[in-house]
């Protein structure tokens, strides 16, 4: 069953602001086991908006339109799809009624504004009537169209609560068996992935993907069948092949993050970490809090920004500043002893380098960082030269050092 | 001058990776004075990017595609264009002799693989020859098509260095004098916004968008003219107009961010500002130092997730944390006055509360969030409800505290 994704708003189309909804909306219809035939982004502009619409119906089997229902006045959507499909907008009452009872709540806002959002072309079956989402379906040559709001988090919820049941409905045939791995690769680059990919003599029926998504490579493995058993069989041949050639240099799969499996990995071990961080200015931490749970194995940490800080917070000691200088192998080390003990956690990190523009030298230029890891039994530091702008380098910072607390505890694991 | 932008690969139609190249050559070439008439993206399937292509050339006067250039198995963007276009693929000497050198350095990289990078479809004129970028040019039916890597680094400096000025020797009288300013608000529902600006009398020829960005509200008033004097003075009046409704809801302008504004102010007064974060994980942190030369004005921080850290590095005291809670009033201002007095700053910002999934209670329930401020005058912090996911509370919470600074700022500043 074939699917395409349609867009709007000037927002996008002047590069204002990112289109994240489309994508959300492929991968989920793509897990799904649909096939996207295209996607695309077209101004708030009603001739262009039907002009998409009336193509997709053409040539898809079904269409998700996100953005442009609101109550402001650039919201055209309904407009466009009354005129593009001949049919006439009409007060939904459910909705109009929702409105109201909110319109009683907050008596500042105009009433002719809101209601905007209870107008829909002919046909038209709110998904929410009682909530304050805006979004429908329509049906139009037999096939299904959906209308969603293009705010991320309404589009998101609407998608998933509303528009993947009622699709699963239509065509219950439509999809072949499909299989599909994500492989995270970090530390290994691109073309290497694909040599020793290409020493395997994987089935032509497997689909394989190369993605750079900085700072990793995924690799794509997607196997569709209609016999549900040969192609699970290929599936997990496939997949071992995969991991023997790529090793540890695979650090997890599919919505695996480094920092949720470095997350996992402490869990596991009963350990608790603590972070003092330079360069990646609370990055680490920022990314390690992301995960719910994360209170479990991590404690907190320093942002030690200032080199004052690293002597109040962290004990390093103050002539080895002077000395090494805070951007050094030393003062890493002490970053990561200094907050260990400060902490009383397991096992401490630290890093401290040159994210630019400026600040470099001839012999620390800018993308030098030493990263320090601390333990029971003993502190180390290793020194790293990335490339990039200032916020690639404090990207790899950060996933580098997540990288070496997976290592550390891989080993001891192994142990 | 009307722009199409089609960008390809399997990766984005299954939503695994977010394009981000697209929405950044809409911007450029938005605010180079191009009218972007559609963005598409499809999959690695070479009759679809044909049929994509050709019709763009069709019906707009440049063309933009990005992806698909790499010499992976997977790279099928040359070969549809050879197919569609009629060209066939021929090797590029200058850049065979660039991968050639290269290949010298990394020997376990099979030649054939790389070599696939130098050849183009027939009358393809590369635009970096010497770095090891694909892209290229190529003219078909008098209009300008360019064929970018997808890789962001490498698309955004081959499209601000090559694209642009080659661009701008097309058709130098394409373009309407464009006056745009994007207004940037937070603490203001989109409904209000609304309000406030319908209630003015702007011109016809002002367009306005509204945007909502989580956090924020985005607020774009346009102008186009071909007469630059009375467009500049209709601009003029628009914008002052807009500010007096807005008021002080208005943090920013066009590229401005929250903390770029924050670290501005407090660069202006001369003062250094000191973070202590608990629910916000770093985030505050991380932020701030995402800006280059925030060492000027930001010491550092403590990110204390665990109660034990809020003790060792903030001094609250043992018994505070015990009869209030964690999340509460006077632990939020007893942190903030902790990372001030230990750090020496001359400004504290605190924040403590529940990001959730879990930890919510009747009395703090999940979105519960104090913010503490500590200066030479005194210690308050404020409660406030935030809703959401933990992404959005976090992101709510960072972008609240951020906020705060400023308008204590601007306030002192009044003074």
């Amino acid at each position: 069953m074939k699917v395409e994704i349609i867009a709007i708003g000037d927002e996008l189309t002047s590069g204002r602001i990112l289109n994240t909804t489309s994508s959300f909306a492929a991968r989920q219809l793509f897990e799904a086991g649909y096939e996207i035939y295209a996607m695309h982004t077209i101004g708030d502009t009603p001739a262009l908006i039907g002009e998409a619409l009336k193509k997709a119906i053409s040539q898809v089997d079904a269409v998700i339109v996100t953005g442009g229902l609101g109550s402001t006045d650039d919201d055209l959507t309904n407009e466009a799809v009354s005129m593009a499909l001949n049919r006439p907008t009409l007060p939904n009452l459910e909705i109009l009624s929702t409105v109201r009872a909110h319109l009683d709540e907050i008596t500042s806002t105009p009433v002719g504004k809101l209601e905007k959002l209870a107008w829909l072309p002919e046909g038209a079956e709110a998904l929410s009537p009682k909530s304050r989402m805006a979004g429908y379906q329509l049906i139009h040559d037999e096939k299904p169209i959906f209308f969603l709001p293009g705010i991320p988090s309404q589009m998101k919820q609407l998608l998933n609560e509303h528009v993947l049941p009622r699709l699963a409905t239509w065509h219950k045939d439509h999809y072949l068996t499909t299989y599909q791995r994500v492989f995270k690769i970090f530390n290994l680059p691109e073309a290497e992935v694909n040599r020793r990919i290409s020493t395997l003599d994987l089935s032509r029926a497997a689909l394989i993907g190369y993605y750079p998504v900085f700072p990793e490579v995924h690799l794509s493995l997607i196997i569709r069948d209609k016999q549900n058993r040969s192609a699970e069989k290929l599936f997990k041949s496939s997949c071992k092949a995969i991991n023997t050639v790529l090793g540890d240099a695979i650090y997890g799969y599919d919505r695996d993050c480094m920092e949720s499996i470095a997350g996992s990995l402490l869990q596991r071990a009963g350990w608790h970490l603590a972070v003092a961080e330079s360069c990646s200015g609370g990055l680490i931490s920022q990314k390690l809090t992301n995960i719910p749970g994360s209170s479990a194995y991590f404690l907190g940490g320093v942002v030690s920004y200032a080199n004052d800080l690293k002597i109040k917070f962290l004990d390093v000691p103050e002539d080895l500043l002077r000395d090494k200088g805070a951007v050094s192998r030393e003062v890493a080390e002490a970053m990561a002893a200094g907050i260990r003990g400060r902490t009383g956690a397991d096992i401490g990190l630290a890093v401290t380098g040159v994210a630019g523009p400026t600040g470099g030298t001839p012999e620390k230029p800018v993308g030098t960082v030493y990263i320090g890891i601390a333990t029971s039994e003993g502190n180390w530091a290793t020194r790293f030269q990335f490339s990039g702008d200032r916020q690639q380098i404090r990207e790899m910072t950060a996933q580098t050092g997540l990288d070496l607390i997976r290592k550390y505890l891989l080993q001891m694991a192994g142990r």
